[in-house]
């Protein structure tokens, strides 16, 4: 019983931070999206193709969780107004308490978008709410055509389904009816957005899909 | 407090779990051998060449942990002499004790080879011993050439590092040097493989490592 009751205090404790995260965010006018995925399907590179498509006029900042390094944190520095990463030392997903502090650190005025690049892990950063207004969920063509199914945990509470890597459909015999038929049974709110971060296409939809959705928070 | 007390006494009944697991396969005279790595590395496609590969006197079982879905144990059905699924309801990892719980539904003389197909992750499965002779980290090429040092607690304990879908290193310019080179400062133990279970380069070096393991584990 011990157990159950810390671990139902740990989520009530980051339900709280979430709130008071999403309401930070609100009025400083800024959207919050959180971008969940396996390791190496590409978030880092969405990233860098999307802060500057979004224009000069909507500007960026990042919080990026890792376990290790600040190779991510590297690669955003040029493009965004302002990075904060997160070293979650072994933790596998970010919390809400954590996000709050990187808040701390953060001048929200003037910015558009808030991105969380999440512990790359299709499992554990499922059941945290960080505070985002946007759960993004994105898989990728070489992890093959049977994830939505298996970690269908991620891909129910998602606001937008992104298959990055499409450059590789071809070479690689990816069924994406497959996708479509699993996302159909567990998430028919989200669109599925197919993209390749690297060769420019699909970017198009994403970009125009975040403006509206920063657009109707502040309508 | 109460939140530490838990931890360890989750990670100390795994333990003893793990080396009760441990002595049972060596009693039959199995080798265990458990695969970890993120979600779409390979890891099941790697079974399907491996166990035929093994060739006929040397018999493999199959334990294979997943959120959801009977997929994989279905794909390995018929090549593995037993197949055991471990649904784990969310958990991101493979525990000792549902590891035993498989292993008293094996018929385990006549066996070699116990493969645990972990969940796909690259963060939990590293903590948590199965009672395993064998650790395999696994990384993808597509996956990116930054793994090894982000997700460190992973191959940190490894005895032998894989490096699958080398058949897509020239199309996405992969720089294997680098994962070497992170390798080097923190695992010098465990020999790098680069395979395609795809196109079968490099499984030879693999098949014959395990058939190593498990003559010396007899000897």
């Amino acid at each position: 019983m011990a157990k159950i009751n810390v671990v139902k205090s740990v989520f009530e404790a980051n339900d709280a931070a979430a709130g008071e995260n999403r309401r930070r965010m609100e009025q400083a006018g800024v959207l919050g999206v959180n971008i969940t995925s396996a390791p190496g399907s590409g978030k880092t590179l969405l990233l860098e193709k999307t802060i500057p498509a979004l224009g000069r006029e909507l500007r960026s900042a990042v919080i990026v969780g890792d376990l290790q390094t600040t190779r991510d944190a590297e690669r955003l520095g040029g493009l965004a107004v302002e990075v904060v990463q997160i070293n979650t030392e072994g933790g596998c997903h970010l919390s809400a308490g954590q996000v709050s502090e990187a808040l701390n650190g953060l001048v929200m005025k003037d910015l558009s978008f808030l991105f969380i690049e999440n512990v790359g892990n299709m499992v554990c950063p499922a059941g945290f709410d960080l505070g985002e207004h946007v759960r993004v969920a994105m898989l990728s063509v070489p992890e093959g055509d049977d994830k939505v199914a298996k970690y269908n945990t991620l891909f129910q509470p998602a606001d937008v389904i992104l298959l990055n890597k499409i450059d590789l459909t071809d070479v690689l015999g990816y069924d994406t009816s497959r996708v479509r038929d699993d996302l159909s049974r567990i998430n028919t709110r989200a669109p599925l957005i197919e993209l390749s971060a690297k060769t420019g296409r699909g970017m198009d939809e994403w970009i125009n899909w975040l403006r509206t959705r920063r657009s109707q928070q502040n309508a």
